[in-house]
């Protein structure tokens, strides 16, 4: 790239980051039904151009494939009737949901007088750097539009005929509702530095969201001046404790990892009390590794299946996104808790137990974002939670923790009533 | 600096981020009733010390004398026996309060019977790094100790003996409630190589906040890899409107910008109304300039009072901090806000009017952390808002916005309970 090109990015994308900025203080100011009739203009938008979207797609598809992507990634890519179908429900189940702006979190009036409420606002402009799903633009720009904030979306060029025409339905949107295309960008240039600009744009950048893998998170992490919701690792925990029911452990353990392998709530180190392994951990690892699982473990649980592989230190701290379960024994659940400490993403642990004390000291002392007793890690999802559609889970504590839905892309400000009050 | 020093500084910063880890696991699960009695602990052991830290501090001060530190500078570094009873107070003060740890913010059952529980929890580590007044010590350990945060304090070099025999009695106040020392420690070096440390260690450190002044607060904003709470500038507003009431105008005023000109909710901006210019401005602008105020303005203001200096355009983007006011005649209600959106920091702005809908219209379109109708823009302040103590005033929007005290040291997770759940 020369310096003329990397001066030309920089341009465009300040550009870009100043009608963004105008934008947000628009749509921070568009009643809720208002940013509800863009959602669901665009719904009926997707709808009426599944053909051009589909067509774009195709074209993706292609490339992807003259490129040789893998088999996983172009699944990701590929878009049919039956996937743009739920992309449009996406965005009128985001419609329906509460507004989240303009709810006043709290009131109080001091001694002299002076009224304070906190009202929620939004953040501003959001900027979200994805991979190849071309639903993310839909997702991503509607949370953002729900919650009264611009969006800016990079998505990774694989998808970028998708995305585009996607983006196209929800400017349709936009206009349907009369509120500016700006409220919802996309760079035109698919060139890298076009990120390392978004990721140094503090004057019209409130937020950036990376979603996708490691390399991508990491990447913004390093680099970014602007504050990031990040999702890093889903290094999930199971513990079946001395007290865990045997049918609810089998049931959940299953489910935990083999629902789907591939999220980042499915579990993937399974921690058991030493005094029930022989009674319990048969007939779940026979479960598992029926079920497709390849299970690594400590000498304890190799001793109980042959099947079993030995894991080496790294498993502990490896996220498999795959059929594959580091199994351990230990000895209570303290030190369940102390092997959480040291190998958890923060992500989502869970215990299995029938003895509340142990339940209640596993919730209070395992610094996660979510802790279940005895369900499955695989709930961690906005859905799930009854947050309706979500950006990521945030494995970081400030702002945002857990799900981050359109709530989650809201700040708050203070306003104070007073009548010509002066500070002594 | 050689290698050798920078490796261990590296080497000391890693084990005190370490320990402060472990100690944060500790007071994270202290009652609140224990935190107290640290609290007020330490505050006896203020009084008992007090010849002791004195004299550290008049150490202090000849050094900061004999390196020529300006007189402002020294004033901030003093302690005095009045000054050393209300950093006291102060610890009883936050003790006092509730404890923010612990409460439920919401709660709710899905369909499937989930029991979801929102809990409020502490960030973990806290470090904060701020300059030469010594009671930040005292202010910031107690603050992050009542919100279960380990803090790692790092001051400036010119109060260190002061901070470190505040620090000595905070350590005696942690033990007579059996918390462990570490849960407050500063670096026992001075080295500027030690912030840089801190900035970057990402998996001792959950969050930075600087206090103190710009450069302070923009290096750490341009090197952190932590997430930063910060304060930029408090460049505050005054927007007298076309329905301003002139008492109300008149007394406000004042106040914003002359009470105390050196903190950041002083406002620095007037704007009036070119309508109601004539009749409001003339008592005022004599107001200020009998109270010792420079005032500069533009040449509609000049053209009212012949002290009125000539603004310049860098004017509208000056925090002075100093006994200094820029005055501007703007066209209504909108080109005041317009004029904010340009020039705020976003901090604290305050509208003067009787009618409500221009109130209304201020208070809903500036974006600023704290908005004000008939009120002083003095009253940014935790205290005011009975917050109790504070770290400082965010002009950010992620995670805490306007005053931090206790409660905004904390996050929160996500506790969900079942009974065997597994997700379809």
């Amino acid at each position: 790239m020369t310096s003329t090109d990397s001066q030309d990015i920089a341009r465009l994308m300040d550009d870009l980051g100043r009608r963004a900025r105008a934008a947000a203080g628009e749509i921070a100011l568009a009643p809720g039904p208002v940013r509800d009739q863009a959602l669901r203009a665009a719904a009926q938008a997707i709808r009426a151009n599944a053909e051009t979207i589909l067509a774009a797609n195709a074209q993706d598809m292609a490339a992807g494939e003259a490129k040789g992507l893998s088999a996983a990634l172009l699944d990701r890519l590929l878009l049919n009737p039956a996937r743009l179908e739920s992309v449009a429900k996406g965005l009128e189940e985001i419609a329906d949901r509460p507004d989240p702006l303009g709810a006043v979190l709290e009131e109080w009036t001091r001694p002299n007088g002076l009224r304070f409420s906190k009202v929620r606002v939004p953040l501003g402009v959001i900027a979200i750097i994805f991979e190849s799903r071309p639903n993310v633009t839909a997702d991503a720009g509607a949370l953002c539009l729900k919650s009264g904030n611009a969006a800016i979306l990079r998505g990774g060029s694989e998808s970028i005929r998708s995305a585009r025409a996607i983006l196209a339905c929800l400017h349709q949107g936009l206009d349907a509702a009369g509120l500016p295309r700006d409220a919802i960008q996309m760079p035109t240039t698919t060139d890298r530095a076009a990120v390392g600009e978004l990721l140094t744009m503090t004057r019209w950048v409130d937020v950036v969201i990376p979603r996708g893998g490691k390399s991508l998170t990491g990447r913004v992490a390093a680099e970014s001046r602007v504050p990031v919701i990040y999702h890093l690792d889903g290094i999930c925990h199971v513990y079946l404790d001395k007290d865990a029911d045997p049918e609810k452990a089998r049931r959940v353990v299953l489910n935990a990892k083999m629902r789907r392998t591939g999220i980042c709530g499915a579990a993937e180190t399974l921690l058991v009390h030493q005094d029930v392994a022989a009674n319990l951990l048969p007939a779940i690892l026979d479960d598992l590794i029926k079920a497709g699982c390849e299970v690594r473990g400590d000498a304890g649980v190799q001793a109980l299946d042959a099947r079993v592989l030995p894991a080496t230190e790294e498993d502990w701290d490896t996220e498999y996104l795959d059929a594959i379960l580091s199994v351990k024994l230990v000895a209570d659940v303290d030190a369940a808790i102390a092997h959480i400490a040291r190998h958890s993403s923060h992500h989502t642990d869970s215990i299995i137990t029938e003895n509340a004390d142990a339940a209640e000291r596993f919730l209070a002392r395992v610094d996660s974002g979510i802790v279940l007793h005895n369900a499955s890690t695989q709930f961690a999802d906005g859905g799930e939670f009854g947050f309706g559609a979500e950006i990521g889970i945030s494995t970081g504590k400030l702002h945002a923790r857990g799900p981050v839905g359109a709530e989650q892309l809201t700040s708050y400000k203070y306003v104070v009533r007073g009548d010509g009050h002066t500070r002594p």
